[in-house]
């Protein structure tokens, strides 16, 4: 079912919108959602630091001038959606919220704060009806393993997730996007190219996430993050989780080859009946054309592509089912999954 | 451990070799590990289809006259080389062994005949004692994650592979290697490119690997080749696996997530321990420094690159854990294997 459509009434309220870290790849794309989606605004502020303010970036046609952000930024904003990082959302959040605004934050700064949801539309909008004043939007791969994942779950649980991931430039930025760009453009002239956003080079190359690694257990800040944001979300702790982060030369869409063991027994035909038809899933798991989920095609579309179904050979019980998934780490991994927060605030 | 040292003594007699496939991405590399290994050739027949016949190749700086492959082309011939798929293999070997010549072949045509050896030198290379006439090297992805974990194996039996690949272009042979540079140029530069060699577009996508889908298992061939061949190498036909092959827009080495579930416990620190000084290996596990395996570090390099050593937190009895590798798939996994393989025949 296309999660795309857009999930608030015609005739809501229009809101004081407020974006924090407007010219950045996801804040360009959460702009372009409140068009597209027809997001009732009835006022935008676009927020970035010092060196953007002055500039304008479209919306609805009309230039809008980007504003430095400061502490007093907020005042009459109903809506905050938060893209700037970690670090801003911690300083700024406090002021938007102290404003009267609600915050949307799409950094990790709030997302495993106990008081905080962290939510996906499609598997937890019931945490909006306490009116929180702050909402966390999960890190991109948690969003876009969850999503297919959670009608499974909720039929019959998921006790084990085993993960690897293949994630695009956009994860990094704008500017990780530009270096896959520039770095490849000079790998085929025969040109030196040295990394300036990623540490290592990008080029028809791939490396291990560039999140920190824990010492203590080896994994990375973006495995970390995946699996503890993925219990909290399906509000299960006992999943039994582990997950290798990738860095891959793609511009925008993540992908994730998953393998799930189930509590009961579980077949490819039952995994196909569960998810045909769900909220932001859309099956792409043609085997007799050797079509399945790739960026290219996730690529700008809000649903999560799913295919590549089958039952684990690795697990003779049956409990285990194999599956491969795209989806547009910009949109559903970030803009599209915070501006459909925001629908449900209405 | 440098697994490039050559295995061949100093005083080997001199052999009469052929290159069966010697204008393909792998046979250019044969000629090239003949020539770093100093090979003990006495001379170098290089066979291809009649569109090349005529043309040379370089071989220790002289020309080489390439010759259209016939039945006749294995006489005096000591060593034959296939590398020219399966179908050239099953046609011709039979010439070759009759007419003399061992032959070590690259193509599947014959790695699960249960009379034909399937060599990594490293694992079973007493299978050669027998002096067999046809000697099958095995898929690229089954020899880069068996290096590595066949000491893991000896030492505390793994019983359960868990796999996603990140799989070159060169697997698909030079032609798919020319076309991730040129479809990426043309993105670069806006143009349209319809692809020739690959089933999708491949500029800065990945999709699942372009062998074909088995109806019954949803495994494609590739996937099947990994778990069957990884299986034969080990001479353990109990393992359970499963795998995700993934064709990724990387040009020549391949990486490999591995899960592997052991029969006992087993620490990161055993791991390392294991692998420290393994024939064919070398670690790369730099945590501090968030340095490991890498295609563009594997490429050109005969050793499988192992790293991202850690306890799989999925499993609590601590019997599993999670790496990551990265081998040249036209080095270890083709071309050098096999000429590893002849050089253990001398």
């Amino acid at each position: 079912m296309n999660a795309a459509s857009p999930q608030h009434s015609r005739n809501a309220k229009p809101r004081a919108v407020a974006i924090v870290g407007a010219t950045g790849a996801v804040g360009v794309e959460i702009i372009k959602c409140l068009e597209d989606r027809k997001f009732p605004v009835q006022s935008l502020r676009l927020l970035a630091s010092a060196r953007s303010a002055g500039k304008t970036l479209p919306f609805r046609g009309q230039p809008v001038v980007i504003e430095a952000l400061t502490a007093e930024s907020f005042k009459g904003v109903d809506i905050a959606l938060f893209s700037a990082g970690s670090g801003i959302s911690k300083e700024f959040a406090p002021h938007a919220v102290k404003a009267g605004a609600v915050v949307v934050d799409n950094s990790s700064a709030f997302r495993m704060n106990k008081d905080i949801p962290l939510v996906v539309p499609e598997i937890n909008a019931q945490l909006l009806a306490d009116r929180p004043s702050i909402i966390a939007n999960p890190n991109c791969v948690a969003i876009i393993a969850c999503v297919p994942l959670w009608p499974i779950h909720k039929h019959n649980r998921i006790r084990r997730i085993i993960a690897a991931s293949y994630q695009a430039a956009s994860g990094a930025g704008a500017a990780a996007m530009a270096e896959l760009r520039d770095s490849t453009q000079a790998y085929l002239e025969g040109r030196e190219y040295k990394p300036k956003v990623l540490p290592h080079p990008y080029a028809f190359n791939l490396f291990s996430h560039n999140a920190s690694v824990d010492p203590v257990t080896g994994y990375n800040g973006e495995e970390l993050k995946f699996m503890e944001e993925t219990r909290k979300i399906f509000g299960d702790q006992q999943i039994a989780m582990t997950i290798t982060a990738v860095r891959v030369p793609v511009l925008r869409a993540h992908a994730i080859a998953l393998t799930i063991e189930c509590e009961k027994t579980i077949t490819p035909a039952e995994t196909r009946a569960l998810l045909v038809g769900a909220e932001g899933v859309k099956l792409v798991d043609d085997q007799a054309n050797n079509y399945f989920p790739m960026p290219l095609d996730a690529s700008g579309q809000g649903d999560v592509l799913t295919g590549r179904i089958r039952q684990d050979l690795s697990d003779p019980t049956g409990k285990t089912i194999s599956l491969f998934v795209a989806g547009d780490q910009l949109l559903k991994g970030a803009a599209l999954n915070a501006v459909q927060i925001a629908e449900r605030l209405l």
